[in-house]
């Protein structure tokens, strides 16, 4: 689909997201190393779980005068301070744009919205892929122009579907996978491959109803408000580290029908929510939670 | 404590609510029928749920024309219209004021904001009772005028205490029970005697975290929400219809106290609203699912 | 674009929209009349507004075994009830797919969400035509297949822009129009043309920051929450009967920037709510207020 | 009233809010100060407004360790680090209890709001005083023991009796003063006394309706969400830095009765949690705004 985007001035920096064991010093020690090489500090968040004494930190500079070369920083880093002070660490460079993977099912609502704000320039991504267990939402993938794979998944095929899929996602060299009300469970083999680079979104507000058919169960159990959740994927079903969560009235005059009407708005914003915080780096997971950076 | 309440003019009405199976007619025959006797409808809201072809009403008239007089609108309607429609109907009159008992343990939030709502003549309630298994809150009910019953519960203890939690329930003429934060599990004898007429909060957003501990199991699950949940009690702990609910944003940030304390306000809101819903008549309670009229 | 809707069974239903001065028996006597003409009601919902004594109804019935014709139950309707009982009303027919127009300019947000709705079968509406003042979104238009005309308006050619437009809708037989965040304001003499019959969504929660630039405004503010607004217009801009609102919490650290973006999510759902509930004919004016049935 | 506080440990710290204009290094500075002397930070957030460019922060640190007297650590701060670096800072111990007046007129919900807090042991406040121009909560101010004096205003008398009310506020020790709907508008002069040190509850959600009846206009208005701002007040009526916002739904058939009722629950709330921002030293005030920390 031609393109509507609005040219945007591009960043050029860096993003590191660490933890470690808290102790005196930490954010000194980070910030003054940026500031002796010339990193314009342009973000900086930290936070400390004082129950568990984990530091946390996401902070953002400028490469523009940045004294080490880009390919050397995470060397740097971890010599200098990541190692001595038992960081965990991640580094990003805004000018490497992820790639990421579509899977859908039938439903189309999660897709178009991932789909419009990828056309209208909102996020710095790439969507090259869009793979689903139906042909239905083939037309959708045509018209945005992006590559559509149909892989039907039985019983009988699932390991060599998955084995099918992987080798695309190599292809394609996808960083990180969007499931868009993509209604297959994957292997624990599948999902170690991509830990914490897989994002669902669940039409609960878990671990309320987690499983099948959440709505139906919503109106059985007479709730007066409905929710969806937003995770990473583990092998552990519905279980995954929590990335955004949202919740939306309802009464005992909805029907399921109704529920879920108002619970497709709730799935679309919360997962491109989610999606949005991935790829700002603003997500970091630890003990099957995760801290999310404003 | 003396009162600060404003005089208001006092509605002289009656209220029914009403299910039975629904079938063409109903609305106008129970319309007629109090058009007919001058009975002035100033409240009249139904809902048909269309899955079970259940009908279910609240109508408010004023009596003050009304041409039947109120000792017999039972029995009238009852013969007229309720049996022959295969209704389940109840008849209230605001000029009784219903009588209100509360069971606190050692949490003041829930009971300071009823208290407050009772002094400030927010709600038209009488509370002569409250009834507690500590003292802590003895100078509490103390300052407000409203007689305290100590009654200590112990695994042991518990059947004699609840007998005689129900003889003191019988000499106040007690109409319903309010759970403020009352941290003890009431046998399935002491329930079945107040069927839809206890109101308990529960400090999650049900059917979430159930029993002990939600703000651990919330903060261990590492939720984006949480919420509080009030509902008629059932012999089924936590399981009974849910009359409302409310949720508040939390984050990596919120400690276990934080989000006990951001809990508070919640649960004390969330449970008045209850209280006031039932004082108004406004909650039906069918298949262990409320409607709750607007 | 290839439809990808799921086939749904359609109802085959009149809808009547009333109000009138409040006084004894109307809802029996609709109801009646329904009845007796083997009208099955599927829907009702009723309000009286006791400060002005109005009453507002809607009901909706099957026309299947109805006794009445189509196209004579208006004319029915008014000489029996309607008259009599000094009533407003509207009758819809649901096998009557209304005609709907998009008035957009340069942000997408909006558009994407109401044609992707459309696309997925959400609605049941008809959107044969898109008018912008600007060409940026013709590649949106042209990759959903529906008709784009580019009508630029300045101050010196608004009057016969407006005739233009005006007469593309006759041509598209469109029933109502959609600004979608559509940047002109249109003359009093367009607006008389659809009263009533024109959406529109204001980034702000009015009646705060009504007029150009809320979200600068609402930084400059320095608020805690934004909202957006979906109303019908009148002359009177940013004054018109409010459909729906919604608001999202923002903070000291959010840029215009920011609440720029999360209020892009808030406009389009509230907006699309807008556009749901007008096509269910379940929005009733009056006074320069909504009555909004659920 | 006898207390019902449970004992809890007291912490001993000093907190640090500071405000200046961003420039590298000003975080990696503060801390080191801290860390060389022993201070062990238990809380550190800060943001830089990148468009204003201005760097705000929040320190809190354990004094136990700390090898600067309490008595100089303001002075130690503002030769080493402040004025240096152009600091607005202020310092708070934890240690030293704020003096909180309350002033009140007819309506007791947010006054009981803030008793029960008080009296439950929430806050960290000494509430010696209240003052009112009306008579009628002085029960309430009795049975919670604390001192009510009665100050009738009108304007004839309005500077003499803000005279006495000073006299008061001195004589008790006051540091500030929140008003829990009081119907008074107070002068200039009096505002300049206590500068973001008096927490008004404007009963809409600013801007939006400010001045006097914001129900009755809200309702004239039709807005589908009723909300409550509290801040700070400044000479300039409801326009001063916003502290705390939130927003209930409302629809057609609420009347001006059921939004002030609804908006009570609001009021109180929104009141109580910028009493309790104040209380923890976490808000900076600059250019009409609020810094609200986490």
């Amino acid at each position: 689909m031609q393109s509507i985007k609005t040219l945007q001035e591009k960043k050029n920096t860096a993003i590191l997201l660490i933890h470690c064991p808290d102790r005196q010093g930490i954010l000194a020690t980070v910030t003054e190393f940026l500031n002796r090489n010339k990193g314009n500090i342009i973000y900086l968040d930290q936070h400390v779980d004082r129950q568990e004494m984990i530091f946390y930190m996401r902070v953002e500079w400028e490469l523009d005068r940045f004294a080490i070369p880009s390919d050397k920083i995470g060397e740097y880093f971890d010599t200098l301070i990541g190692r001595p002070m038992q960081m965990v660490w991640k580094l990003y460079f805004s000018a490497e744009i992820p790639r990421m993977a579509l899977f859908v099912s039938q439903m189309p609502h999660c897709l178009f919205d991932i789909l419009a704000r990828y056309t209208a320039g909102e996020w710095d991504v790439e969507i090259p892929l869009i793979v689903s267990n139906h042909q239905k939402l083939e037309p959708v993938a045509k018209r945005f122009g992006i590559d559509f794979h149909h892989i039907p998944v039985t019983k009988d095929n699932k390991a060599e579907q998955e084995a099918l899929e992987l080798k695309l996602l190599g292809e394609y060299r996808i960083d990180f996978i969007v499931l868009a009300r993509y209604m297959q469970i994957l292997s624990k083999g599948f999902v170690d491959r991509f830990p914490n680079r897989i994002i669902n979104i669940h039409h609960s507000f878990l671990p309320a109803f987690a499983g099948a058919k959440p709505y139906h169960a919503a109106h059985e159990r007479g709730v007066k408000i409905i929710g969806a959740t937003s995770h990473y994927v583990t092998s552990d079903l519905d279980a995954g580290p929590i990335i955004e969560q949202d919740v939306t009235r309802c009464s005992h005059a909805d029907t399921v029908e109704n529920l879920i009407r108002k619970g497709r708005d709730l799935e679309k914003i919360v997962l491109s929510q989610a999606v949005f915080k991935h790829l700002e780096h603003k997500i970091l997971v630890f003990n099957n939670r995760t801290v999310v950076f404003n």
